[in-house]
């Protein structure tokens, strides 16, 4: 840990938090959020704010992390932190500015799958997640932490109707933005048509489908489509699927909150 | 649907969104919610705002459920409906202010299951989800929409640390809040004891379990004890749980999101 040294409001650090520049740097706060970015290798880290409270709690998780080109911790008081973050933001006493992670394109993605063994070891099913206009981003961070949780490939969304990287979603991820690719592509119908020569079959997840996921997993590599909540999967984006099926919930509920859904169906498709 | 009228700010209208006494009435927003809440003959309402594009998508679903003591819908512009309501509520143009439901007592619950034929029916298996400092508001709500989806008897939490009957609750419930008891008790240890004794077995589920729930599950009648995110289950809690489990997600990520692990959970407990 470096000395207390005084907190320097740069323009980038004041600038990024509250009005994001596309491309610009974010801060990411809450412990899970921030120790899985300083270990990850891929994500370029420019500060560290830290409470002496979150040293005490988290100092030795966080010391074998620093060095090696991460920023020297800057010790502040809990309000100093705040200036930075979205209202309400559980910082938990830790934010870091860093660079939004380079993620890979859908066609690294497939070529890093086709050069793997044409039998995978029990365990490490193919599965892509695509996410179809799901936008909240304490969804799509929990999506993102369940993905990561059950071994999910990647997580493809449309650039223009996705959640951009931002705090919130890498706290609500809780560490797996490092782990799982979160994959833009410029249209979801191409994308799907691209993963289906690849060797993927499409399956969507939608309330009014007859068949519940159990029974129609085709078993082998798979991308599960994910609506938003409401509106559910585009006409178009369903028609590009090659099954829909329902997950077993009983009415009159007629769905899951949309992480939850996620939750469940890669549970299932992981295990059944 | 009543004519327009003036829209009267009465005191209890005023008062009760940001700041609701305890055992006073609360503002129910969102359409599922607020449908829910019209649907059900135990819920008392007082008022009904109702935008005219709200009115136009869901008065076919609305016109049904008026009448017959109901309040005569109040129609509003959008931004008169805001002030009754936490900040970015979405409340797509409906708002209720009614009663918080006179929820049974575990006692009530325990007597209607012993009420119960011994050989439930096929996809009715008797799970009770209990709470330990389960407290935020949108985990609880989607905790309680999954519980609802997967048939849970009733969802039980300690009184002083359990998340009270909110809009915001309702909301993320989505309509769950009418269909599911949200049983407030004392002490969870003691509630735990109780439910043995009425024949249960008592699961909790925790990341450093050794087996997975899939295998630990005694099947029959079960409570799952689901702790808060970060500290888990506090001690006590887990020394009264006859098993322990963990669902099978992989290193690094530790845990789900709350009402993630309870979804998947839920599903593979009914299922399984």
């Amino acid at each position: 840990m470096s000395k207390r040294k005084p907190l320097k409001m740069t323009k980038s650090g004041r600038d990024s938090p509250m009005r994001p520049r596309p491309g610009g740097p974010i801060w990411l706060f809450g412990a899970h959020a921030v120790l899985a970015a300083l270990a990850n290798p891929r994500r370029k880290c420019h500060r560290l704010l830290l409470t002496p409270e979150a040293e005490q709690r988290h100092g030795d998780r966080l010391r074998p992390l620093l060095g090696g080109g991460q920023p020297a911790p800057e010790k502040v008081k809990r309000e100093q932190i705040e200036p930075f973050l979205t209202t309400d933001a559980v910082h938990q006493g830790l934010a870091l500015l860093a660079e939004p992670l380079d993620q890979p394109d859908l066609a690294d993605i497939l070529a890093d799958v086709a050069a793997r063994p044409q039998t995978p070891a029990a365990g490490t099913r193919l599965l892509i997640l695509a996410l179809d206009q799901v936008t909240d981003p304490h969804n799509v961070g929990a999506i993102m932490r369940s993905a990561a949780a059950f071994g999910v490939t990647a997580v493809v969304a449309p650039g223009r109707h996705a959640a951009p990287e931002t705090g919130t979603l890498a706290k609500a991820a809780s560490g797996a933005l490092e782990i799982v690719p979160y994959v833009g592509v410029t249209n979801l119908v191409r994308a799907l048509d691209e993963m289906k020569q690849a060797g993927f079959w499409s399956l969507g997840l939608a309330g009014e489908a007859d068949r519940t996921l159990a029974d129609a997993d085709p078993g082998g590599p798979l991308v599960l489509v994910l609506g938003a909540e409401g509106p559910g999967l585009r006409r178009l984006t369903r028609e590009h699927c090659d099954l829909i099926a329902r997950l077993p919930t009983r009415p009159p509920i007629e769905s899951l909150n949309v992480s939850n859904a996620a939750a469940v169906a890669l549970y299932a498709l992981m295990t059944g």
